[in-house]
């Protein structure tokens, strides 16, 4: 006996598909399935259905739902002039969590030409259908200050700058209880670079 | 919106309930699951369903199996004199990758009074069982070298003595291509008792 059972090792192998899951963690995780109340197991199959036949993208703004439009589409009391622009649902979310409350844009990706993932790749075209149809007062860049980041950040306001609308982007800078003596040049300098007058 | 729709909350909460997933990993793998292709997903949710459904103890060993009896039991080519107790499957398999031809016993957990585990939790009455039906030269306590592993290994001592088995237990010492300098205090004590004639 060199491996485990024939189905042990099958969800062995699916599990190691996931994303920083390794061999020994499939390995945990595939006994801890095996060893829990067997409606765990079930529902957890159950869920992994569900999100695949249920979520699929907003036709508006690409977020996530299981509705023709998603929650902040739907929500009537949204502020229609502020259009936030995120690379995906969970950054979306952050920005919620931080108690925006305009409208979206998820790009569902960044620009990354090492990975093969060109403008076209993004709902960019989208995005510029959606502001000609209905035009924002100001369109904020909230993609991560990455280099994906910083590069999709620019190849946006390139695009969007022609069509007459305010594009900004988010402050770089400290985080929120930093510390100047630990922060990366690269952050002071954005820092430095991002000071208003008090 | 101040969380994902519900399917998706559905299935985070469920990979939540996994050892080591916290709400980020949750989420991360959610997303992955999302947006991997459908062929995965949906053989994620069958390997699942189907663990469960097929795996149970080997009646006479209680390793894993989808079998009537588990791999090494159902191996006539098994050296009978030497019966190796370990905690668990996964113990198992990685004595096997050491070479060992024996057959196993396997306890289903170590005796752990603070996680309410005593001896009558474990597979130790089916061993004595098994072995008073069908004597081995030797039993193995291949337990890991922990409190739990310990004195789960003085236990089965005690009660397989009376049946006028041999009982060994596997040594204690430096692991291969280990480092003195490095080595703590008890498993150079133990390497120290250990210590073979060349």
């Amino acid at each position: 006996m060199r491996a485990y059972p024939r189905p042990l090792a099958r969800l062995i192998e699916e599990l190691e598909k996931l994303p920083g899951v390794g061999p020994k963690t499939a390995q945990r995780l595939a006994l801890h399935i095996l060893q829990s109340p067997p409606e765990d197991a079930v529902a957890l199959a159950e869920a992994i259905r569900e999100v695949r036949a249920r979520i699929h993208p907003c036709p508006q703004c690409f977020n996530l739902t299981d509705e023709d439009l998603c929650a902040v589409c739907a929500d009537p009391g949204r502020d229609d002039r502020l259009l936030c622009v995120v690379a995906d649902a969970r950054d979306l979310l952050a920005v919620e969590r931080a108690g925006f409350r305009g409208r979206y844009h998820v790009l569902q990706g960044l620009i990354s030409p090492l990975d093969g993932v060109g403008p076209e790749s993004l709902r960019i075209a989208e995005l510029r259908a959606r502001l000609l149809q209905r035009p924002a007062a100001e369109v904020i860049l909230a993609t991560n200050p990455t280099v994906e980041g910083d590069a999709t950040a620019n190849y946006l306001a390139d695009v969007l700058r022609p069509l007459g609308v305010k594009v900004s982007r988010i402050a770089l800078g400290l985080p929120a209880g930093g510390d100047l003596d630990y922060a990366d040049e690269m952050t002071i300098t954005r820092s430095l670079e991002g000071r208003r007058e008090l």
